[in-house]
């Protein structure tokens, strides 16, 4: 019987009833681009994140005076001032201060894993941080894509891809599920040029028709940032 | 705008309702190994296959006197002389005959997909034969693995990614999701060696367990073949 811990991915929030057996560490990722922008913001100093599921939670919450980003297909809603680009999530104005999110697939899959034991988020811009982090856990750990309203999304994968192989690299993890090879092998061919290999995705296209292409750059280059965004009792900090 | 045919890949059957969208052909895929061993028998010469769901359905069958293949958990179902395995399909004693069949996975995906309009069986024995069959319709393509009790399965994921780059690359086809994407990727890198890239796989792992490799290595080979299973009114003939 092998008892290392296990490290799996779930490809999406509707798969998780699926996938999910007490595992002790769920890592919720958004690479395009809300949990890329919750790790460069709380990096960049923003004390607080409280991420909703719903517009009309953004609203009150914003009727109370609190910083709200709010976005849905790609845009900032409107009569909003901010949205899920990281760029927008590096402003000085905003270090120090509690910020409110809302997003088409992140927050929703952070709502869908609001009751697990522990939750961290998980982007391509903090991957060596996290790696290590769980490494040093040595718990079970679930890693949970949030797709494109709930369809498989090919950045989610490879990212969950990377923070697979980074445990399973060590020795001190196993995985047993094929979605687990697959990300892994999805990530292997896609590492020397994440660009290139996310060119066709249906996610990166509707971004640069939204001439996205800075923010699809910072969110595919690896390891710019250090932090480890914990989730817990409905507020993320690092 | 892009006319062309779409061919799309929706990786379980309880991801049906969210991909299905009207596609004309659904290609159902168990390639370890309820479709294979139906490509198989039907190249052999069984006049009909009728799929059932549930073991009930099978008992109420074999009662009445028909051939009956029982599969669960990889193994033939006690009471049944016949399962899954395509080498039992190529028995001499079955050409002519009508042979109802049950398994743990491929016969639910056929149930799913029942009502759809036109309904073919894929593998990749009949791999070559399926896709110029394809190119000849023209019309908008689902290709649906049957996964392990709902769960994202490998082999069947690169099957469907051999078929999809079968008709993309004719430039007659066009893909919009991240699911095709991802399988063509897959597939791209295991097409030379599927038994070294599915080594690690969880299907195979539970049948060389039961001392499949046999039935494997026979799955695996691409074209041995030249059948297209077409299920209509709850038969399946070529």
């Amino acid at each position: 019987m092998d008892s290392r811990p296990t490290v799996e991915v779930c490809f999406t929030p509707n798969l998780y009833p699926l996938h999910f057996d007490g595992s002790d560490i769920i890592v919720v990722i958004d690479v395009l681009r809300a949990t890329s922008a919750i790790c460069a913001g709380l990096s960049n100093g923003v004390e607080k994140i409280i991420p909703v599921a719903t517009i009309e939670e953004a609203i009150e919450y914003r009727q109370k005076g609190y910083i709200v980003a709010a976005e849905r297909k790609g845009k900032v809603v409107e009569g909003f001032n901010l949205g899920n680009s990281p760029s927008s999530w590096l402003n000085k104005e905003l270090v120090g201060k509690t910020v409110v999110l809302t997003t088409t697939n992140g927050t929703q899959a952070i709502h869908t894993a609001r009751r697990c034991k522990h939750m961290v988020i998980g982007s391509l811009i903090n991957l060596d941080a996290l790696v290590t982090y769980l490494h040093e856990k040595k718990k079970n750990v679930m890693l949970l894509g949030s797709g494109w309203r709930n369809k498989f999304c090919l950045e989610d994968t490879i990212c969950a891809g990377a923070i697979a192989e980074g445990l399973l690299a060590t020795g001190d993890f196993r995985s047993e599920e094929d979605s687990t090879i697959a990300s892994k092998y999805l990530y292997l061919s896609a590492r020397d040029n994440y660009l290139g290999y996310l060119k066709a995705s249906s996610h990166r296209r509707r971004l640069r028709d939204l001439n996205l292409n800075e923010d699809i750059k910072y969110c595919l280059t690896p390891n710019t940032v250090d932090v480890v965004p914990i989730y817990k009792d409905g507020i993320i900090t690092a």
